[in-house]
């Protein structure tokens, strides 16, 4: 099984290291990992098109798309990331993905952003930038949660903040775990 | 020619009227706007699932998706607008969208988080936070604005901050504008 290893750890310095660990880490579970930064680029550095169909072509090569959700310079997923969920979600790739901050996304928005103290609604909490935050008990939006369990699998979360979450495979392997664990039950009708 | 409207705006008090307008926009340049809170649910307040479940449904029924991308509790879109307008990508939908903030991702990113000071290399412009922000000149992650590039489209942006970015139309407007001439140019040959 192909796995797309989605998450803005493309953006550190040693991302190409830790995609390389990432797909260690998934061999030991008889996974293929597929990282954004392994197409081959000759030459010149790639067009910020080069990189997006170059995405786009191992997210279809994927059966699934594993991805980190970890909060990103906010207190939610990395829209880019999230772009990739729902693109393979449309093909039919299973979703997985791990959280490296606890909790939930309305206990995030209230500590960043502040409730007004007005009583929750059907929309939800209301902050105090003028919108509400669902309250679905979800770890972030709505949309990413519900395709994971979709996918029939749960976010991989922390119980505690992790020190260096783009950096830590813990959770990613813990990931990687899962997905083996409910891959063998399915095999095994279970 | 059916408009999915995805966007930040569901999480605003008066989400419905914002709806309602966005669609009576859409009207007048001959487009059925499909708004996430047109879905009639009745009795009890909808679950996370049924959301999820109906706005892919929306999406799937849509010809594109028009989405909102301004930047929305952070210096990027919404992560679950982001998931729509992948999961419409994916399905061969255009991908319009319009940004109320002006500029590039990356000083927007520049601004929030600090640059460290050392020379910008293949993967960006390195941060304080440890990590890149990409430097391709494009409003937002490269995935979001390479989806619309390959739609024929430009994102609709501001020239300077929009006073209230989830109510006012007029982005919008120019984004429904734009498909419309987009649709002509392509339906007479041009």
């Amino acid at each position: 099984m192909k796995l797309y290893l989605a998450g803005p750890e493309v953006f550190l310095a040693d991302a190409r290291e830790i995609g390389r660990r990432k797909a260690e880490l998934c061999a030991g579970y008889g996974f293929t990992g597929l990282f954004p930064l392994d197409t081959e680029w000759h030459g010149a550095a790639p067009t910020s098109r080069a990189i997006f169909a170059a995405n786009l072509a191992l997210i279809r090569e994927a059966d699934a798309v594993l991805a980190n959700l970890t909060p990103f310079r906010s207190i939610s997923a990395d829209p880019g990331t999230a772009f990739e969920v729902g693109y393979g979600f449309a093909l039919g790739k299973i979703v997985a993905a791990y959280c490296a901050a606890p909790g939930e996304l309305k206990h995030r928005a209230v500590a960043a952003i502040g409730a007004t103290g007005a009583p929750a609604t059907d929309a939800g909490i209301p902050l105090a930038d003028g919108l509400h935050v669902e309250d679905f008990g979800l770890f972030d939006n709505l949309m990413l949660a519900e395709a994971l369990i979709a996918s029939g699998l749960q976010v991989v979360q922390a119980q505690q903040e992790v020190d260096d979450p783009f950096r830590d495979l813990t959770l990613f392997e813990a990931a990687l775990a899962a997905l083996a664990r409910g891959r063998r039950e399915t095999i095994t009708g279970r």
